[in-house]
């Protein structure tokens, strides 16, 4: 065996703490894979003093010191787009060592500059973790559906988002009370913005609209769109319809422009992503004449997540340093964002209206109007007084043409609260 | 760029035309990938008058050539465990030139003695075409779920025998029916025997169990059963129970053992597996604590096996070699195969027997007699004098014990043809 590689990791949450226990428990067995000693030899976490079950080696309070030791490979799990993980990562790059992280927010915003960066080093910057947890649909996306080009990429991409859906449908209840019930378990954050806003399922998207169209990540162009709005109703005429709602993030290649989006889709209940339940995580490509691949799993928590990064230091111990995106980065080109309104869907609309007569005229009116027609319809009575839910499904619709109506029909004072649009798989 | 990487290729069938086809139509970026120019230099096939749509440079007559030419990387497409595939494959290694195949027989047979030879001489062989045509299980089992071990591998790996039954669920037709059907349309081979007979589907197996548990691949380990008795009978039935009958391939760790089998397994309609329909292929890995993973999609076909070996290709061309079987060759060890008998499931079991007092009596007491106990039970009536199907699910029990009443079961004159015994998932 030629010389050991030694590793430092930066950040022992649950990530971190996995990643120490399964080298430590397989070192030998990843040592023989990556075909040299695999060596932990520096960490830096906050708090020395916490008790963590797995013995901590080179100890360094300062995180940035682990980027100028000996190191061949720094892990970075500390998070964050900018402040000390940024700093760690361009500096460990700019020593000449290999780093692997599991930091959506970094690549998404800063990917193509430090891709550059690790060229020009020849080093490797790995990012499997950041994606999918344990699933490997970064390397599957880099490696491995490249002979016949990418038309679109959909995935399932926040499990706390999926979680929350997947039990509003068991159960029946409730966003606020299920989203309660999930921080109370620690499956969301006190602040679960990130989440369920769409930004965490946004950041992963750029990253695999990167990969692959070979397109620098392009945060800015998402459009994003989170599951706070989706009520216990949407997901029962939901499955009326013989559907499920999901928060996916899709990236799909328009002529020469490519749309990025996250946001709530009906999807055939029978469906391979309809069947990604629970905090799972579920991506679907569609890789032109190869034809559509389907890839599932768990995507967080401490094993999964760990599998990952530990599959990209074995490669960045092993291997040549390939391009960090697939291709050399100096060649990603800028993306051109398509006209997501222009995007063509059946529609989920829901109205929540005054019961009083014309109020269904008035809709009706509206939406023929801006073009929209029609393919079926609820209208569910309520106790007297209450509003009454009337929901639509639409042709197929341009997204401009569907908002047009909405905007004209939300304008009226039979019409509560904003009516909710959500796009069907056709 | 560095100096050109030339390929040869051995094998214009339809696989070998999709690589040259999708070598010429990306050659630029696929080249950028790989880091160095791609240069098909050199083909051999049976035929050269044959019209293919495509240019044919560095013809050679004598596919053997290509080995002692000056290529970097073999491409072997001919397929077959023995003769010219084999002696293509072992010269080209010998003489320092990477390989990749799609050979699925040829690996399973030979795969710990090439792999040394590759290691022996510091190439790569690679094969991620000869296990589900487009996905790329070869890859994720060699690096990416590697941090947990792995303790089971499922996988719909043939097509022909996955569409044989999703056409016989759909059309309630029986399987001779179905199977001239797929014939006259070029879906099953004029010789079926090695796809329904299960044979295509233990090569993959054996190659996907190597990978998994770093033992060298032993094909004549792997219990092998197809899916010639299965009828339109029992599709009807399994449904009635909530399930499908696949056709899955088994590989599963028992104490320091391995299961490897071959068998129409009832996978609950729900799961992952039964919702791979048609052609398609589907891989379930169970990855110890990171959990469980699905990957599906094309596994045959001009385009999924082509986009395969293309990234075979790519890799070969751009990283330092690494162990054929994700570890070093000489440290695969010998698989010690567990008693696959003492496999606990429930069954499904069908008899049909004679419309005579006592029948079921007996029935039920062979089944006593072995311990096998009954969870739920079927019997249809058919016309007057024609047999009576029974069909029953059994609670766990190994599948010795089944086999043993259903052997004093088969011995008595009351019950026409051999019973019909089927795993399900618990």
């Amino acid at each position: 065996m030629t010389s050991p590689f030694r590793i430092a990791i930066a950040g022992l949450g649950t990530v971190g703490g996995g990643v120490v226990k399964a080298l430590a428990a397989r070192q030998d067995e990843l040592s023989q894979r990556a075909g040299r000693p695999l060596l932990l030899t520096a960490v830096s976490a906050r708090d020395r003093k916490k008790s963590r079950g797995f013995d901590i080696p080179g100890w360094s309070d300062d995180p940035l010191a682990l980027a100028k030791g000996d190191a061949d490979c720094v892990v970075e799990l500390i998070g964050g787009d900018e402040g000390v993980a940024r700093q760690l990562v361009e500096t460990a790059l700019a020593n000449g060592k290999h780093v692997v992280t599991a930091n959506k927010a970094l690549l998404a915003k800063h990917g193509k500059a430090l891709a550059l960066l690790a060229e020009e080093k020849g080093v490797t910057l790995k990012f499997e973790a950041a994606a999918a947890g344990g699933i490997p649909i970064v390397k599957v996306l880099r490696e491995d559906l490249i002979a016949h080009g990418v038309d679109a990429v959909k995935g399932i991409l926040n499990g706390t988002c999926n979680f929350i859906l997947t039990e509003m449908e068991r159960s029946g209840r409730g966003f606020d009370d299920v989203l309660a019930e999930a921080q109370a378990k620690g499956y969301a954050e006190a602040d679960p913005t990130l989440d369920v806003g769409g930004g965490d399922t946004a950041h992963k998207l750029a990253l695999l609209a990167s990969l692959a169209f070979g397109t620098a990540p392009a945060l800015d162009a998402v459009s994003v769109e989170g599951i706070t709005h989706i009520s216990a109703d949407d997901i029962a005429f939901a499955s009326e319809f013989g559907f499920r709602i999901k928060l996916l993030g899709t990236a799909r290649r328009v002529g020469d422009a490519i749309d990025q989006k996250v946001q709530p889709v009906l999807v055939r209940a029978s469906s391979a992503l309809a069947s990604v339940s629970g905090a799972a995580n579920g991506v679907l490509v569609d890789a032109g004449e190869a034809g559509q691949f389907f890839f599932s799993g768990r995507g967080a928590g401490e094993a999964p997540t760990a599998s990952a990064v530990i599959a990209d230091i074995v490669e960045a111990a092993s291997g040549a340093p390939s391009p960090v995106f697939g291709r050399p980065a100096a060649g990603l080109t800028a993306l051109r964002p398509a006209d997501g309104k222009a995007a063509i869907s059946p529609w989920y609309l829901r109205f929540e209206v005054l019961d009083v007569p014309g109020v269904l005229a008035a809709i009706a009116g509206n939406l023929a109007e801006a073009g929209v027609s029609i393919e079926s319809m609820i209208q569910r009575g309520r106790a007297p007084g209450e509003p009454v839910a009337i929901v639509m499904i639409t042709h197929e619709t341009a997204q401009a043409q569907v908002e047009r109506a909405l905007k004209a029909i939300g304008a009226s004072d039979k019409v509560r609260a904003r009516p909710c649009m959500i796009p069907m798989e056709a």
